[in-house]
């Protein structure tokens, strides 16, 4: 494998001291780069794009062109797992995913079948070769999941939700079911990142959008003790280098500090939770990612710097911080402003690594 | 006025001892009771029940028919003071509230009209007296607004939202103007809360839903300054006894700690927050209210008595607790599982009071 010519974003996720604090966006390749809304017209759909490895890869690496990014993440979908377990995953316009088969009883849950990365999945493995090719160690790679939990949601609710009845009505009435289900989907879900990693994944992104839905008790039964599982099992080294694992639950808050002792490298943080508390909730123990509110991108380039100068302020000095939207950067976003982010972060980010 | 026989409720807002902990259900007038959807089908509409005193004071008492509560909560909507100024309020199926004319620009902030409670909303005034009558001092009323923050999404956004983008983009680009907004929409919910208080509510709960899409400093900047005011403008004293205020910042996790030191009598607490928590962050200075998942009710009644016991346990001894759900109750909950949790707090939480 090629040498890599960026290491900041492996280096700060290991809490190591770097030039500046690097920088990278949740769904950076997404609609809100006219390049991409050209090439998913043109495959017709997200998942077109998604399974079609060169497709896959260009999209992938389309921000790059533009940005000084320090990280490129695989262009994919948290649901591709229970796709591969055939339970017939759409994405309907203006609707999110459904799926034709939802996993709601003893006898769907017994029927999943085990998934092996690189049969059902290889169109994921072929995208990360190829785009580990493509990047010929500009940056690296980040490979990801979506947590048990949060892919659960989708398999049992059976599409997007506001308020989760179904499966948290199975938590609270057959936990031991729920608890299979999502055995299973961890043991499918190591299986994809350590495919990942052998592919060429250099750090791995567990993204538990729906986790702090649950009461702090059932979180911890029910999401933190499979993301723990993930975080045991997945491959934490390749090509002689450490493999950060940073986990990501949405609006985790004062949750940050139990996930901190799960022993990953790095935690995502929401903008609902500022640095500095984050850090104190941590102790210190991981790295941080994030944190900037998305909707700051739709306002212009002075609040968006003033902005970024506040988040860099809130973590304070020392390594261990990656600069990151809070949550997925939104379509109508202005790529200008984007870039806006990222020079910014670029520019006002030295002064805090200064002698490290 | 009549004198109130059971004031478990407004003592434990008070943080005062009680033989038992009060309870009541957010929505506990709502559509999981067939009683209710007779009468919401007979009036054609949400706003047709609301804006019948008659209607809305049986839609009112229904659930006190069939359960022990310790309190009313008038039947209303926290859209009422937007309406009331014109904005063309229509509530579509399956949509939610939908505003005709939003609230975007300069033009349309300055053209916001004066509230006069008694004239454009006294309907709710009129239903007010006439559940007081008719409560007879059985229990307390409670009226209620929504936070200027999360009735002036609703305005700007046009009705409901996930992301918020057009507000929030207010609040970076334009924060004097929607600073200018709120100031109006707070005078006007004062005085809508002080005349609800003058026709004869009892407690105040201030409903901020959409507090929590927020970063702490613009939360504290736009939506607890605003709580603030109303805490230090509303009436605190009717017919010689204090009138309790409540304030419910939905997911406000450690946010609870700023909103304990409003000067407000309690705070209501979402289920993602444990009580023990709570008391933690408000260092008992606020009586606290809630906060079992309401997706609980869903479940069978053993797992509902066990996870009341679990809430109760999480408050602990003493007074200053005020048994509810964590978020109003949701349509499709069995009206026997509310009993179910409302006989557990019965049963169960004396031995939280014995000695006080």
């Amino acid at each position: 494998m090629t040498d890599l010519k960026n290491d900041r974003l492996l280096r700060a996720y290991l809490r190591q001291p770097t030039d500046r604090t690097p920088v990278w966006m949740m769904r950076q390749a997404g609609r809100y780069l006219p390049e991409y809304r050209k090439l998913r017209a043109e495959a017709g759909s997200f998942m077109g794009l998604a399974t079609q490895p060169e497709l896959a890869c260009e999209v992938t690496l389309q921000p790059l062109e533009r940005y000084p990014l320090d990280g490129a993440i695989l262009f994919s979908d948290i649901l591709t797992v229970p796709d591969a377990m055939g339970l017939g995953l759409r994405f309907e316009t203006g609707e999110g995913p459904r799926f034709d088969r939802p996993v709601r009883d003893e006898a769907a849950v017994a029927g999943l079948p085990s998934i092996e990365p690189e049969e059902q999945l290889g169109y994921v493995m072929d995208a990360v070769r190829l785009i580990r090719r493509e990047l010929d160690g500009r940056v690296p790679l980040i490979g990801f999941s979506g947590s048990p939990w949060t892919v659960a949601t989708y398999m049992v609710e059976g599409g997007s939700s506001r308020t989760f009845p179904i499966i948290k009505r199975m938590a609270y009435e057959r936990p031991d079911l729920l608890h299979r289900l999502l055995d299973h989907l961890t043991t499918a879900t190591v299986a994809y990142l350590n495919a990942q990693v052998a592919a060429g994944a250099q750090a791995i992104m567990v993204f538990d959008t729906w986790g702090s839905v649950l009461t702090p008790a059932v979180y911890r039964a029910f999401s933190l003790a499979y993301l723990q599982r993930i975080v045991n099992e997945v491959t934490r080294e390749a090509d002689g280098r450490r493999v950060p694992v940073v986990l990501f639950t949405k609006g985790a808050g004062p949750l940050l500090d139990v996930m901190s002792t799960t022993g990953c490298d790095a935690l995502g943080v929401d903008w609902t939770t500022d640095l500095a508390d984050a850090r104190v909730f941590t102790q210190d123990r991981v790295a941080l990612q994030g944190n900037l509110d998305p909707s700051v991108l739709l306002a212009g380039p002075a609040v968006i710097r003033e902005e970024v100068a506040r988040v860099l302020e809130s973590y304070g000095r020392g390594p261990g911080h990656v600069f990151n939207l809070g949550h997925g950067i939104t379509p109508e976003v202005d790529p200008d402003h984007a870039g806006a982010m990222i020079e910014a972060v670029v520019e006002l980010s030295p002064a805090y690594h200064a002698g490290d």
